[in-house]
């Protein structure tokens, strides 16, 4: 499933193909200056038909005159002449090719296709292995292997962040300011456009590399789905958490509309809902990810979601709060003991609470300051803290290590320091950062999030990931009666009816039934039943049912004197919440499972919760009071609340029943579930099913 | 209204009462050092009973012995002292008093509270104004009075940013960071906890103030609304944009639920509404508040809203995309002209599109990037730009100002340069900035939103503020048939009824209004309709009228043998899309409107409206089309579009209606008001008012 890296980041030798003093923007220059730099880790080969001499070193006319096979060919000459470059290369042993150059029917240009269909033979005859094309290169930190064309790369570390991005350009910047911010790399790859290489190649890569602690992705396309789910599965099996920024989150679902569970689900929220199931944590920006990362270098993880921050500012404490509510995020309680001595410790008049304003008093009085952290981050009620943190800038500035150090060093818990805004980082400021060993994040909303996405991640490691089991279901299981039962038996209630050929028949059947009872006109003449008044809804005895029906049979004959009536279906009536329960098969990530209120609702408010196959118990309640819509099932208006354990029960049984017959569904959807009160389950009015084609 | 702020900020003289060498953490050492720093811009005295010397300088007992009234007094003393030091003062002329100390009152503790009331009587009986208590102090840049006990400050320079922050800590930070990034500054005040003088005063100061051309604020509380919207509303009238940081979005109202309009008015979207309707920039977060002033610093507005984005990265196009979508920013579709042009301009395999990725090979050719950059801001559809901008860092990097000049030079619309990311700002990129005119924002979304409020404040200096018309109603008309009337003439049209005595006089009245209809009966023992099914929906001829009426009357007689029945009430049915329009007095800041999806939909997803009053026709319909559930009213399902000019109408109505009765109303609210087809009208099946108490 996932192709080697190896020759790519660790090759034994290079060629340049296109070694020049002056193609293409200076790129070969610059790359070749890199390896100089590093006292050229690789043994290096030039090549370029027209030149006998580059840089001082002999030049190779092709990969024939090279006196051995070479590991990485770095092709930085133009695209057309790519393919057959890297032909002669293959043939000779090359093993993977760095191409930096685009159009390769990137816009759908015929002739750029066509190279690309040239490298996919390539690849696919002699397993030769591509990185981009449409790049900007790779680093090998620990290899000293700077193969990117600017000179910005030098100043970064050998460390423990391996990078992907496949925007190239935003790939410096982003390491850049990374570095600068006390970040270093394992390895970094732009990926571009994955003719062969991809994504979930480089994460498998990373996470086998006993350097790599974190993964930081910037990806706009996933080429092989099913790979990346197992690349993202193998990181977390190996605790090695991957953050993500993913472009293009506002394209909506192409699918067509055979279900609204299609046309609801966003393929955003199918992509969502992937990272949910492996604990990729998705960073709204790149500053984000950064601060992520960051949160994350310090290789600890909460025991649950619960957050304390402690502050000197009433301002940051109020703004935390509104960030906490936006970002959903779980504030500690604090314990009764701790509220009480706190509020000795604090400022007169400030509340010993949790988001934590000590008062200006005890804000500068840095040792009591950090006594207050350190009771806080020992509060049984606390996961995690942040504390506001003071960093020296310049080496002028005070050095005073100890009262934060004393924070991190007195707990397992994490600690985050953070400020209230961004700012310059500095040489001061990063070894201020390493010396004290709390990562310091750069404004409040991005310290919110860093914090739920260590609550997040380690609430997936908890958890684990559980695979679809195999189908073992039967296709004659899934219409008629036998499908009847099976709904029946995955907790998917049907509403009590009674098809009836007269209508003194349906006032006898509603009696069975129980009021109130909705009656429906059974006639091939009625299929706009709301047109012709087909449907009366809320009848409570019999004579009304009897009424009801006789209504409608003459409303039908009086718009088709032809009409037909096979007579008429009693069913119970049911008021509850209406829900849309559904699963469908994603063409890219398999079968996942919408949860929303009523179609409409879910449709136009975008308020439903998205999740990939299986759906166990736990992850069907954390669905449903996910949603917005939730207080709408607690009591409500002097309502009594509704049985959520009924849809819970719903939803798992739908997964399972999808599972089981997955060779044969392609849709299952219930619209409307009506959920009734505590105790009295819910009823599946509609079910909808769509055979796999 | 305005209380003046002169002698705190332009005081010509000053005493700092504390004077010592060892209060207060070194406060009063702090500001006399930044007093000496500035050369003693106005005359100094100061004030100890305990020294008679201090810093070389006399020290005087109390204000009685200094040779003149003072304007301000700084008070670096404990709390309890300050009371009786500021009457000795104010009754020997003392102007204005600055208060650093806390313990005022804050905590709810009562001797705090007794000094605040001191305080006040002092502001009350001599009119000496107070700023603070639980303040950081002032800063006024062209007067070079430093009146904030923090070396850091003087690096801050005279310029056009006017700032009112409540918390006193957050600042500095924000004004060394907003300095550090290009911004200058007129005055800055930290105004704590605003005993007298409150942000209503400082605004229209600063509008006031010459030099002063953005405003720029973080608030907790809003100490007097009114005010607060006069100067609001003053700072609009001069052109003079405020961009405000509000802490405390996440209280909900408290307002006892009298109404649905009052439960799911948060206080936040009431203050929301006030923003909206004076122009306000409401920031997420301190960042954006800093970008916010820094695009605004251009002094450049767009004549409409649409944004043109030039890049060379497809990662940043397609994030900006994203960025789009969530903040609702409207792109410029760029004329067929322009994109037939630039598809011979960019990259090969490249769409000439808005966003704008040129390519990697154009995007490090500065000269030909500009070009284009001027060529799309000159396109009729694009009313402001932003670009990507490679701003230089330190004196060693390349200093190729034209380029970026030249996009500035070549429109009069806003143009903005930005990064991807957070960075470092440096004295050469400020430099760079100032030199192209183009401010570089960081960070994509920053970016995205800092042009959404340039639009925003152009949009609400184009439409101005229409203030609430006095009251022309009279109380007598707010019941009986002359409110029914007088809602008719509002566009709030009730749904045709009659009420009946018996069963067929309720199948004939049926027949009149047109079915289907809905039959009530109507009874003392009959209160819970829906208990004894006391309600019949959907009637569809006299018959079935006749026998649910005749139904109704037996039911209830078998569930209360005594039960009186006065009645059915017939009345047309409605089928459409529910609504909610309310309209209600905010304790705080006058009527305001919400408008949400049934009452329910409404309140749980909260997907609401909401406005200040009046509400004229194009406020009513930007309303309608902010709501998440504006497809419900748009052609849906294969079902007609609603009319929803009959919202519009209805809003307008109500608008008009509750102002005119003002005086005697507290609420109104329709819920349901039931939206028909396109061209049929909206009816307001339940009208609730609530009268003023």
């Amino acid at each position: 499933m996932f192709r080697s890296v190896d020759y790519l980041l660790r090759p034994q030798s290079i060629a340049i193909i296109g070694a020049s003093d002056s193609s293409r923007g200076g790129w070969a220059q610059e790359i070749y200056d890199n390896l100089e730099y590093s006292g050229f880790p690789t043994r290096l080969y030039l090549v370029n038909p027209k030149r006998t001499e580059v840089w001082g070193r002999p030049v190779h006319p092709n990969f024939a005159s090279i006196p051995e096979p070479v590991d990485l060919a770095l092709t930085i000459i133009p695209s057309a002449a790519i393919p057959d470059a890297l032909a002669e290369g293959a043939a000779h042993g090359l093993k993977c090719a760095l191409i930096y150059a685009a159009q390769f029917g990137e816009g759908g240009d015929a002739e750029g296709g066509k190279r690309a269909r040239a490298l996919s033979a390539l690849s696919e005859t002699y397993g030769l292995r591509i990185s981009g094309p449409n790049c900007m290169g790779s680093l090998a930190l620990r290899e000293k292997l700077l193969l990117y064309p600017a000179k910005r790369v030098r100043s970064l570390s050998p460390g423990s962040v391996g990078v992907v991005f496949q925007s190239g350009g935003t790939f410096q910047f982003w390491l850049q300011q990374a570095a600068l911010r006390g970040l270093d790399f394992s390895y970094a790859v732009s990926s571009g456009n994955e003719l062969d290489l991809d994504l979930a190649d480089y994460i498998s890569f990373l996470v086998d590399d006993p350097h790599t602690k974190i993964i930081a992705c910037m990806a706009e396309g996933i080429r092989r789905p099913q790979a990346f789910m197992v690349a993202a599965a193998k990181a977390l099996a190996a605790k090695k958490p991957i953050a993500l920024v993913k472009v293009g989150r506002s394209e909506r679902g192409k699918a067509a509309a055979v279900s609204h569970t299609g046309a609801i689900a966003s393929n955003d929220s199918v992509f969502d809902a992937v990272c949910r199931k492996y604990g990729v944590l998705r960073c709204p920006s790149l500053d984000d990810l950064l601060e992520t990362c960051l949160a994350l270098s310090q290789g600890r993880l909460p025991k649950d979601n619960r957050i304390a921050m402690v502050c000197y500012s009433g301002g940051a404490k109020g703004l935390v709060l509104d960030y906490a509510q936006d970002e959903k995020a779980e504030m500690a309680p604090l314990s009764a003991e701790t509220r009480a001595k706190l509020a000795g410790m604090i400022d007169v008049g400030l509340e010993p609470e949790n988001p934590l304003d000590v008062g200006a008093n005890i804000g500068v009085q840095a040792p009591k300051f950090a006594e207050i952290c350190r009771f806080i981050a020992a509060d049984p009620t606390v996961d995690m803290i942040t504390v506001q943190a003071l960093v020296p800038m310049s080496p002028a500035d005070p050095y005073d290590l100890e009262p934060l150090r004393s924070v991190f060093d007195s707990t397992d818990k994490p600690v985050l320091g953070f400020g209230r805004i961004s700012q310059n980082a500095t040489d001061t400021s990063r070894r201020y950062q390493a010396d004290t060993g709390v990562p310091f994040i750069h404004g409040l909303p991005e310290t919110v999030r860093a914090m739920q996405g260590l609550a997040r991640y380690a609430a997936t490691l908890r958890r684990g990931v559980t695979e679809l089991a195999g189908p073992r279901g039967s296709a004659a299981n899934l219409s008629g009666e036998a499908f009847d039962k099976l709904l029946a038996t995955h907790g998917l209630t049907a509403p009590k009816s009674a098809m009836t050929k007269t209508a003194d028949e349906a006032a006898a059947q509603a009696l069975r039934i129980g009021f109130p009872v909705a009656v429906k006109i059974v006639s091939p003449q009625a299929s706009h039943k709301t047109e012709v008044g087909g449907v009366t809804l809320g009848l409570r005895d019999e004579n009304s049912v009897q009424a009801a029906a006789e209504s409608m049979g003459r409303r039908l004959t009086a718009y088709d004197p032809k009409a037909r009536i096979d007579g008429f279906l009693v069913q119970e009536m049911v008021s509850g919440v209406e829900m849309i329960l559904g699963v469908r098969e994603d063409p890219q990530f398999g079968p996942f499972m919408l949860i929303g209120f009523g179609g409409v609702t879910a449709e136009v408010m975008r308020d439903v919760a998205v999740r990939l196959l299986p759906v166990d118990e736990k992850t069907a309640r954390e669905m449903i009071f996910s949603l917005r819509g939730v207080p709408l099932l607690k009591e409500f208006r002097g309502r009594p609340p509704r049985d959520i354990e009924a849809v819970v029960k719903a939803a798992v049984g739908m997964s399972k029943l999808f599972a089981d017959h997955r060779p044969w569904l392609s849709d299952i959807e219930i619209n409307p579930l009506i959920v009734l009160g505590e105790g009295q389950g819910a009823r599946a009015v509609d079910v909808r099913v769509v055979p796999r084609i």
